[in-house]
Order: C-alpha cells, then sequence, then structure tokens
C-alpha cells in the first residue's frame, strides 16, 4: 500500500518542478510599431532573439511575444495596452515607440506633441509597472541613416530620444538606446552619408544587419 | 410615549424625501476643450445652464460640473477619463471633442487620424456607458463661421461630424448638432460670409450669441 | 516676257495666303500640374480636343501644346512660364493649377499659403497678358469625390477655387469653373458618396468619363 | 580769357573724382526674410555695419540697403527680385533665406519641397549674376540655440544649409556660415543646453550679441 504513494509524490514533485521552470521563465512582449511587427518575421529581431534563444538550450528560460502594430504612435499603445500586454502577463515589456510620433508631423499632419509623447508614455510605463513587470524601454532609431544630424527628422527623433533617456534615468529604468547605437554604427560605417542601406532598407526598417545589432542589444537588456 | 415617535418618524420621512430627492439629481459633467474650459466661467454655456437651472428652481435636480482643458483632443479624454468623469460618478456625461483633432494638423502637424479619432471615441463612450452613465455626443461646430463651406477646415469638419452622427444613430445615443446649428445659424445671419463674430469672437470660442445657442440646444437635450 | 511673272505672284499669293492662315491659328498652350501632364496622352482631355478639331477639319485652326509637370503648384508655373509659355507665342493660355497647392499642406508640409497663392497667380496672369496672350482660367476640381463637403479638402479647395472666381469676374478673364462642374456631375450621379471613381480613377486624377467633362467644357471656352 | 578755363576745369577734375569715387562706391543689398527686415533697425546687423563704416571714415564706399520682408521664404524673393533688388543696381546682394522655408513645414504647412528650393534659390543666383552683381550667400542660423541637435528643425537646417554651402562651392560664391557660427557660439556658451536667449531673443530672431556676430561675419565677407 504505502509504494503506491510514490507514483503520486512523483507527479506532485514534476508538478512542483515544472510550476518552478514556469516561475522562471521570462514572458517578455515587444510593444511597439511596424519595425516591431516585422520583428517577429523569420529574420527580424524577436526572431532572431528565438533562435538564440534555441541554440542555448534556453527555450525553457524565455518565452517571447511580439505586439507591434505598423503606423502605431504612443497613443495607440496606451489605448490597446490591456488587451495586448498586461493580459498576457508578462514578466518584461520592451517598449520600443517614437518613430511615427516624429513621421507623422510631415507626413500626415497627424504627429504626436512633444509634451503629450511625454505624459502618455510616462502613463503607459506606470501601468506596466503598476501590473508588476519590469520596462524596458528603447529609444526611437532611425528615419534616415546619415550621420552629420541632416536626416529631415533628426531634430526631433534626438528631442524625443532625449526625452526618455531622462525618463529612464530619472525612474531607474533600464534602456536600449538603439538611437544612440544606430548613429555610431553610421559614424563609423557610413562616410558617403548614404540615406539607407545600412541597417535599414528603407530609411526607416531593418535590414538583415539592423536586425542583428537590435537583437544583441536587447539581448543584453533581458539578461 | 407613543407621541415620542412622531418626530423620529419626520425625521425618516424628511431623510427618505430627501434622499429621493438626492436620487433624482442629475449629475452632468461636460468634457471637452478650451470651449467647455471657458463654459464654465460667467457667460458661459454651463454656466447659463446653471443660470437657468437656478431661476427654474431646479438646483436639487442638476449638478453641472467642467471637465474641459485647453487644447485637448480625443487622446486627451481618454488618457484623463478616470480622474476627471468616471471618479465623479456622472448620470450624464456630454463630449465635445474634435476642433483641436482637425485643426491641429495644420496647425502643428499633431492633429488626429480619421480612423483613429473613430477608435479612441468609441472606447471613450464604451468605458462611460460601462460605468452606467448617460453620454450625449456634440459635433464640433466651427473654425471660421462662413457659410459656403470655404473655411480651410469645413471639409475635415464635416468628416469627423459625419463619423460623430452615424456613430450617434448606430448607438442610439443622443446627439446635440453643434455643427448643423452652428452652420443653419450662419446661413441665415452672414450674408456677407463674415469669417467670425457671429456665434464665436475668434471664429473657434463662443461670444454671448454662442454661448446662448448652445446653452438652450444642451438644455433640450438633457431634459 | 512678262507672263513669267505670273508664277511669282501666285508664289506671293500662295505665302499669303498660307500667313494669313497662320496669323488665324490659335496656339493654345494648357499649363498646368499633372492633371495635365497626363492630358495629353492617349485618351486625356487634350487628346480629346486634338480628336474633335481633326473630326471637325479644323486641324489648320488650332495648335494645342501641353505644359503639365506633375506636382506643381503655382511657384513652379511662374519659374517656368518663359521657357515652357512664352517662348511658344501662344494665343491662348489655360492655366489650371491650385491641388497640390491645397494638397501638399498636409501630405508633406509644403503647400502654398492662401495669400501667395493670389500674389503668385496674378504675378503669372499678368506676365502673360502683357505678352499678348489671352488666358483662360480653370479652378482646381476635386481631391475626393463626395459631394457632401466631406472630402477633407473642400475647405480650401472651396477658399482657392473663390478666390481664381473674384480674380476672373474682377479682371474680366474667362473662367472654366471646373470645380463646380464636377460638384454638379457628382450631386446628380454620386448618391452613394463614392470618393472617386465618377470623374477621376483616384480622387484627383481624370478618368474617361472626366476627361470627356473637361475637354467639352474647355472646348466651350476656346471658341 | 584763357584763366577762365581753370574754373571749367576743376569742376570737371571734381565730376571725374566724384564719378571715380561713386564707381568704387559698392552698392549691397541686404535680401531676406524678418531677420533682414529687422537688421536695418536701431542695433541691427545692417544697422552695426552702417555704424562701423562711419567710424572707419567708409561712408563713401559702401551703400548699405535692406530689402528683407518678414515670413519670406526662397518664392518670395524668387518674386520681387527684380523690384527689391535688380532695379537698384547693386554691386553685391546678400542672400540670408531659409529659416521660413523650414519652419512654415511644421508651422503652417506652407513650407518649401527640398527640391524646389534648391531650384528656386539657383534661378535667383543666376538672375542676379547675370546682371553683373556679386553674390554673398548665407547659411539660415537656428530656430532653437540648443546646441546637441535637438531643436526640432535641426535636421532640416542643416539639410538646407548643406544644400547651400555645396552650392556655394561648386559655383564658388562668397558663403558666410551663420549656421555653423552659431552652433559654435551655442557650443563655446550654451553648457545649458537653453533654447534662446544666447544670440537670439526668441529662437529666431537676433538680439544684440547675435546681431553684433552677423555684422562681424559679414563686414569679412565684404571686404
Amino acid at each position: 500500500m504505502r509504494f503506491k504513494i510514490i507514483p503520486y509524490l512523483l507527479i506532485v514533485a514534476c508538478i512542483c518542478f515544472l510550476s518552478f521552470v514556469q516561475d522562471g521563465k521570462k514572458k517578455i512582449v515587444f510593444f511597439g510599431d511596424s519595425i516591431t511587427e516585422l520583428g517577429v518575421k523569420k529574420g527580424g529581431y524577436i526572431d532572431l532573439l528565438n533562435n538564440r534563444i534555441a541554440s542555448n538550450g534556453q527555450t525553457n528560460q524565455f518565452e517571447l511575444l511580439g505586439a507591434g502594430i505598423g503606423g502605431n504612435k504612443i497613443y495607440d499603445l496606451y489605448l490597446r495596452l490591456e488587451k495586448d500586454v498586461l493580459d498576457k502577463n508578462p514578466n518584461i515589456v520592451v517598449i520600443w515607440i517614437g518613430v511615427n510620433d516624429v513621421w507623422h508631423k510631415s507626413l500626415k499632419g497627424t504627429g504626436t506633441d512633444y509634451d503629450k509623447f511625454g505624459i502618455f508614455y510616462d502613463a503607459l510605463v506606470q501601468k506596466i509597472q503598476d501590473k508588476g513587470a519590469k520596462v524596458i524601454l528603447v529609444t526611437p532609431a532611425v528615419i534616415g541613416e546619415r550621420n552629420d544630424q541632416s536626416n529631415p527628422q533628426d531634430g526631433e527623433l534626438n528631442l524625443y530620444s532625449n526625452w526618455i533617456r531622462q525618463y529612464a534615468t530619472q525612474k531607474n529604468i533600464a534602456l536600449v538606446d538603439c538611437r544612440k547605437l544606430f548613429l555610431d554604427y553610421s559614424i563609423k560605417n557610413n562616410p558617403k552619408q548614404l540615406d539607407k542601406g545600412l541597417l535599414t532598407y528603407d530609411r526607416v526598417h531593418l535590414n538583415e544587419t539592423g536586425n542583428q545589432l537590435v537583437a544583441d542589444a536587447i539581448w543584453e537588456a533581458i539578461n
């Protein structure tokens, strides 16, 4: 009779172990715009991260979820936060937004006011932190790859990125400074001041090298 | 001994009566932009409504709260909905928004995309209705008072107003069609195609006649 | 000997006759944007006018020259006036401009200020008239074909068209009011408020019916 | 009798001398926007240049004419070139334009397309050179005085200034690089990244120090 208890104990042990592993598994939601929407496709930065996790044998430690939608601005993230992020119970939320907030000003007349960007950004971060998840912030990278500050949106991208940097420092939040990474890369590799083709294929969206650069930087931040 | 019970009964009766009256008192929040922010000032449309309520001896039936902030767009209402509206436990919420969503496109490059306007508007209304309050919608009135459709923002104001009208019909929500009221007024009273001075003092914000027109129209809707 | 003079006299007579005919031939330059650039292609409104001239046996009476360049605004016409119009010694110049002056405001942030539109337009007309050519003005037709004044640029198109109408009246210049023609057509034929497909294939550029409507209206004006 | 000729000879000599001096006198037209319109006022950069000329006893060597109009863009200079510049028969024309071409994009939706800026700029310069006058080009200085490239229009100001720099080099035209001068000054003197108050009083228009800096730089260029 008493031996019959062993299978049950084993099952319980297994469940405990699994739940322990489960507890240790980081669920990371990538929350952003078209760059992130493309990130989950083959060769995208989230796909590259998944490959790295797989080759490291760490699939039981990470679960990556893409939550990027093309054309999104900070307002849109705020609107779909509950449904697309909080309801997934993430451990970490990577917020990468800002390109459209700046770009749509000249493209459509529907960009985001500088002061409103900060207000909505802060409200978004607070709601995520209140839910107990860790936040990682990412600065908008580029609209045009010249490194002499002559891409038309450079002034505003710097302005909005400066806000994110200061906010991250103030609130002691992890930051992946993609804007700085991309600029440094262009300074080293773009002597001809090409507009695109180094880290992007169209001035904004990541090519193979760009996806790898971003994947590497985020890998550092989530470990 | 038994007569001593009468005062208690009277007190109870009074309390019952008061609580009954209290239950019948409509708390109305006016949720909007600078037009509504100015509406609570002396001579503003909310002030005029309060005067009317007072002279009707209906102060125990209505409580009006202004919740307008200059420069607000639909996004801003969505952000501050809980704090400025829902936490007040209103019976009725009058939503009057849209001028800045259109105007800021050309003024600052930070207007609201047409499709996003509808998405946030609907989300706002649903959250209010979920809280059990009645909603009254108001179309954005004017940016310029000419009646020949040659005010620069006429096309977009008509477009966004059409959306609100159709939404109100679909969802069976009360509508105060200020845009139509202002246009009809201008057709009757503005043969010289003046740009301002009829219902506004600056093409957008209400003068005395404008405040009266709006107060009258909203009075109909809340009764 | 004296009979030998006759052939010479005949030649002289022929030359006189030809030069007389030449003098009577109207050279018409169509000066505008992409709509006019497309107008010279097969089925375009200038092509349709040429067909009509040919079938009427009036090829010795009219010579039509297209001078439309995509994306042009009033400034661009002013810049290339000498080279593309005046140097051709036209009898008539048809000026059809305005769509991009309005449209590029929201599309690129590079539209034309209302006051500058009038100043450059007037300078353009005066230079053409000083050269002795007749001018025919055309109002910008549509950006979107709805007839309820809810196309986003309707307000500005009406405003700029009103300016052209008043200018034509003041200066006693012939006017082809395409904006009115297109609106009237839509009121009769577009009960479903379609955005395109009636007179344009993309909200702006003319389809077969649109080209015919314009060709007919301009035919009236040049005869 | 023969002595009577002496006064005549003296008069002739004086006339010759005066005409020689006249020939040597440089007439300089300053052609630009509000910054130049303000430049002729007391303390403005053109006024400072006049003071310097006077204190140097060089009033017979220079004649300075202001031709700045607030809100002007490259188009406006092209339109009023004959009347305001060429008709004055200048020896030198200083062209300082570009701030509004960039700024009005976000401010009014009526800035200047990058490609059109170059086309009109070149047409303007050629017309002046064809008239035999020397041209001096000036880059647009600042819209905001931070030196970390985070003023919203920095990207476009750099882009348009780069065009002017390359054009000046290509065409071998003198250049006063105000944008570089202002940036260098800010790097040395603006560690707190103030938005205004160093060389401008409102982010764009020159204060006392700004006028002096510009006057000194132009003085070098015209000598």
